[in-house]
């Protein structure tokens, strides 16, 4: 059962949801309720447990964000719009339920993902390179395949991170042709390692906030902390190699202004820069498009300063 | 005989050049003489005239910039460097020596890009944005496949503007594969006439120099007048294809500060911003890094600022 | 009956109002009603209506936005101000209630408008300045004189636009005299046509928004796009009055930022962008400043950044 | 004799001129000579004294700039120019020769500003704004009436700054008629006294250049210091109106990054900023447009950034 | 009795509280009533007076914001939080509570400022320069002493502004010693006078807001008014002590996109802006600190642009 | 011998000088000869070697920027100025000559800097604070002390990075006084280690210049580097302090457009910003305004944007 099939008056329905928030409040006479903002895996929705001692049959005696359960609501009218009143809940068997549904995922699924790099990777010929690559890559593969790129900006879903940088590669492959004096291997490598600092920037990929060093160093920060241990493990200290990709992450937001402490110096830098913007605006722009209907506008774009687009009616 | 080949003490060499630029001089006791800049279609040098009246036996009864000729010269050293003084200048007869090899010119051929160009318009299927496209270009073919496209910036040699476009549209086919959201046919048709304008901002392919539209009004304002002109010939006025275009033309470069009076407000309008940002910076910094041995920095490049790029020692 | 002339209590009031906006709302156990902002050519005020069905009796089965209604009401106490509530609504018949006071207008009329402004073009007599004028404004006169010069920020009333040219043109009369080198029939040419594209930016003159080619476009392409027809039906294509009237209006804005896709860069066109600035600020002030107590400060500024100014106790 | 009449191979010319500047120099092998900087009143030229023993016989015993000389001179030329020789110099006797023909002066005499500019203040009718004007131009009426505006940018000539107050004046009486919320008493009073800073700012009307309080504090300033002791002398201290004009010198210049410590805040400061933008931008683009032949481009204009501007061929 | 203290449930509990602010409202039944914020010196809290007329015994028959009173108040609940109902008021007899309490003040009292800040005026040795101070503060002594430098930024509340002036002269210390080339007199003078137009700017030490003055000039333009007052008054006009001076107090913004109408040109005008900029800036932040756990992040830092910080758990 | 006894016509004159740089240039006819910039310590020069051979019998058969010569010189006149030219030239025995008074030093010894730094560090008590200083500083000792902290900015000489850091740290400690919230270990470490990687970006004491990882990386990334080793060697990943350090490294350049990747988000980091500002502006200014006459104005100020100071006739 999906939200946007529930109607006024529905009782007794079962419900499984994605609890993305829980907040304890309070009536106006004092008396506690639950807030809750829950996900079907499509859309979001809003409900209340006026009956909060509910939650103490449940494993945790709690509900957590971040988990899948079990309702059993019924559906009120305010205001005009549905409300959810949630009478029932239960821990959920995993082995029952598919879970995954419930979060919003790439497009293709980690599997995927993790073969199609792996096959960019294996193209890389220098093999300095390549053992930078495989090195931070392969120490950080869980968080690397299955991280968001962003909390909120864009592929803010499961795998995010990874299919950024495929969706990056694909582009490369053409750029590579297109502008024969780029280095294939160094802008490769560029591109794969770029956002590796993400995997501690960003908590977990359940309820992904930003971490201590998210907030006080950046990814790009956290990035070089990484690159260099893998530099100093592997000996490859002040190689052209380990300067290159040192300079690319450092100057892959392209300006100052957009934090980076170096601006592309390197023509590979200046390639992984654009790629990057490049997907990062037309990802955004493909997720809210591709919802809109023809001959009206959008809602506000995140990655285009929160302007809105408009769709021509063109077939 | 290229200029790379001349050496301090040669004397009645013949010599075919370009001349770039020819002005009167004057030395310290009044006598005028010519100072040329020629360039053999790889290097450009310095040259100088002393008998000014040799120039009378040509067909102009002068040395024309843009004109190739025959010249018989000798070599001396001046501050250590060569000095060419030309003793006798001839004019050529187009079909004895091939011109076309004193001019820079795109990577391909202008035939080549013609049929590259006609593929790509062939697989437009909307009728309008087809016939827009078709007349645009049908109408200023000779100037939009031989026009640079730029003074000094990028792509600034014969047919740079066709090459520019053809380059884009290679890029614009991985991008409607990554982002399904995006409008094939709009996102050719808007990369095919962006910079139709340029046809009347630049004035010619042989000595190129900004029009007196080109300072007063730039090619995006003329280019929106020229296709105004084919909407109403073909009765399209404010349909969604017209407007869309006249949008992407106006908003393609990004920015108000970069002279769009409006900003991308189409997903296809903020792809084809960021094609034509990727290959006017990577095209302009291909030209220079291929001439620039690796482990050193390039010349200043024009389209990053002036910046000079480093060409790290990696194979 | 003015609305500053109701007080609490009173019943049965007739009242000829004009209909800003009108949504349909509802309380909070689910009964639908109508919230109205209304005016009565001076101020704008709340109303509702509890009995929605009252408006079956109307001609259109609703209220429109933009159109004079009779209604009839009485006036609530609601925390401490004056509610209007509507009891009956009719439709007006336009031969017995004047209703052009209900809409603000210009401080003169468009009749005056329209002799003032044709004085000023008899005044031109370049030929083909004069007559690229006379079929801009022909073509688009009924607009031209009616269509607001603005939403929001000034002149946003009937007859706005035209008022806007005409105030400029009297500041441009001084300013020819004050500088000599100013062409009079080129800067009088380029303030009458300067804004032509707002006939088409903004939809109407009873309820003003953006059009579709406001929105992608803006006046300025718009204008361009309108002055190219023009120029073509009378075949003065590349002459210096048609360049330079397609710069004037290009560059009016005066900065990039602002959204002319080229600066000013002849003398005509840097004192248009200066008239343009000095109007729309000065206008914008002083209808805020007549409103202001002496010694207070003004309510914001819109073309001021929604600065709040100071209105001296100074006689 | 005016310099543009001089030909190579003249001698013996008696020649009246101003010197701008006068530098020692010397030879290559250490001789001690003149370089001098002329003006004839329509151009300036480079002369030079071999002799510099010749000086011997001037009343002060050297070349002063600032003063007019009459030269004894033979013209050779130099690398194709005219190179002034001058062989004997004078003192020159005022009563003899009209030296105010040498020096650049605003268009009309300084005795027409005194009475156009007196003419306005009469029209100021309120008698604290009048009194404080009265004051502060009488006090530096002799500076006030000859000081150039500028060094270098625009009004820079005797009475330039008399000039710019009269130009503004009438620009002033338009606006007060097109908006009739200004006070034409306070919008007068405030042009007039402007710029009053600047008869301290530039040191003299003979050879003008910032003195030190010019460079430490500027006009703004030090107009206010002016302004405040002549309210404390009249007693006039936290009056509405010694605030408003207090208000509107620091506020001239309009925004922040122009060097008013505060942007404008009541109507006639908004207005004041706007005129004087107005005139200062269009008086020094007169001077430049009028001396250029049209079809062509103007020299770097200094008020625009050093753009140039194109003088379009309509009649 | 502090607010802290006060549970549910309590009723006619005495209590000394400064008032704040003090609005007149009505409930939604039209009953006026009164809400009030008040401080008892550490912490603000809400309150309401249902009963309007118990003000009628007091002197002023109404609560005056910036004055303290003897509330008899009991403590409701309200949405989970104290409601403060006051159901009596009594005037306060400043002989027998310590007012001063209920104002936050700086860390150091009235008297210790004074004796501290005359140290430093002693230290000044140049004459000129000591005058101009002695007299400029004396004539400003209470005021000086007992407002606040700003009032919502930094250093707000009582005594601020002299306590800006103390901290700063000790950082002056130090640097006079670092960096010899400076003038310790000059900038110890350009520091105890920097503000002086504060004085003026802000209206009062009770309830701080800003004067006419304050909004249209600034402290910046009140501050030189002031100083050219006293430089008059002693004569010295056109010293290189007192441009020094006007100088130090127009740049001490340091930029002019921070209202500085020159930036500083002169080394201790560096000086004073660098330790204006770090005493602001330190003040502000240590403030907030201080009341914020080790391991969390602070409340929005006004002095940096809102911005939180994160205060490490580091002893 | 300095440079400023050199008198013209002085011949045979033993010098010992520091070669700056060496170039070989040609005569109008060819004949190679050698331009030098040579420095006594105090003044820079430069001089010339007509007869090239003499260098012949130098041990590296060639004059090496960086090292000190004994040359034996004439002094010709050459346009009014002196003119050295160097006859003969000889290796410098180091046993006999103290070179290290060539080069431009820090006002205090590098033995003493060590000294008191090393004071400060033991004052530092939170032990992974005090390890971590003691760590960087230890390993990079050598360049530590000598480097210079710029190539031209600020602290452009020998220990001019220690001084550099002595300086700030003496200013801390006055503000770990003026505001206690600030944790003086932090502070004093942020301090000590802050430009830790200009001991890689800049090349050598003798003849700095900016290394690859200098351009591409700058000393921020290189620093951020060097931290994350030795807190990887002592296992102090993701501690408080460590990212607290880490922070303070990234974040002292203030703001992103000055390069740093982060702005400060700790208290300390603040501190640091303002202290390194601070002490790079007044440290540059200090060296030029003592050199400068009272009543005169500096050369341009390279900290100040290359801004000239005025500075005052004020004992």
């Amino acid at each position: 059962m999906k939200f946007k099939d529930l109607k006024v008056g529905d009782s007794n329905v079962e419900l499984y949801a994605l609890v993305i928030d829980c907040k304890t409040k309070q009536t106006v006479n004092q008396t506690p309720y639950f807030g809750l903002t829950i996900s079907d895996g499509d859309d979001q929705a809003d409900a209340r447990i006026w009956t909060v001692n509910i939650v103490n049959t449940l494993k945790d005696k709690a509900i957590i964000p971040g988990e899948v359960y079990k309702f059993v609501v019924k559906v009120n009218d305010y205001a005009g719009k549905n409300q959810i009143i949630i009478g029932q809940v239960e821990d959920v068997d995993p082995n029952v339920v598919d879970l995954s549904s419930f979060y919003k995922s790439a497009p293709i699924t980690e599997e995927e993902l993790r073969k199609e790099i792996k096959g960019y990777i294996q193209q890389i010929s220098n093999p300095v390179l390549k053992k930078i690559v495989v090195d931070l890559i392969g120490k950080n593969a869980d968080k690397y395949f299955r991280h968001q790129a962003a909390i909120t900006m864009h592929h803010n879903y499961r795998s995010g991170l990874a299919y950024h940088v495929y969706s990056m590669l694909k582009l490369a492959k053409q750029m590579v042709e297109n502008y024969p004096s780029l280095n294939q291997d160094l802008l490769y490598s560029g591109i794969l390692i770029h956002d590796i600092g993400k995997t501690v920037e960003i908590t977990s990929d359940k309820t992904p906030s930003y971490s201590l060093e998210g907030n006080l160093l950046g990814h790009i920060v956290i990035g070089l902390t990484m690159l260099a241990e893998v530099v100093k493990e592997n000996g490859f200290e002040r190689t052209e190699e380990s300067i290159a990709l040192e300079h690319m992450i450092a100057a892959h937001h392209g300006e100052l202004e957009y934090g980076s402490p170096k601006e592309p110096m390197i023509a590979e830098a200046v390639a992984l820069y654009l790629i990057d913007l490049t997907d990062s605006k037309l990802t955004g722009i493909t997720e809210i498009v591709s919802k809109t209907e023809k001959g009206t506008y959008t809602t506000p774009v995140p990655t285009l300063g929160r302007k809105a687009l408009y769709v021509p009616k063109i077939d």
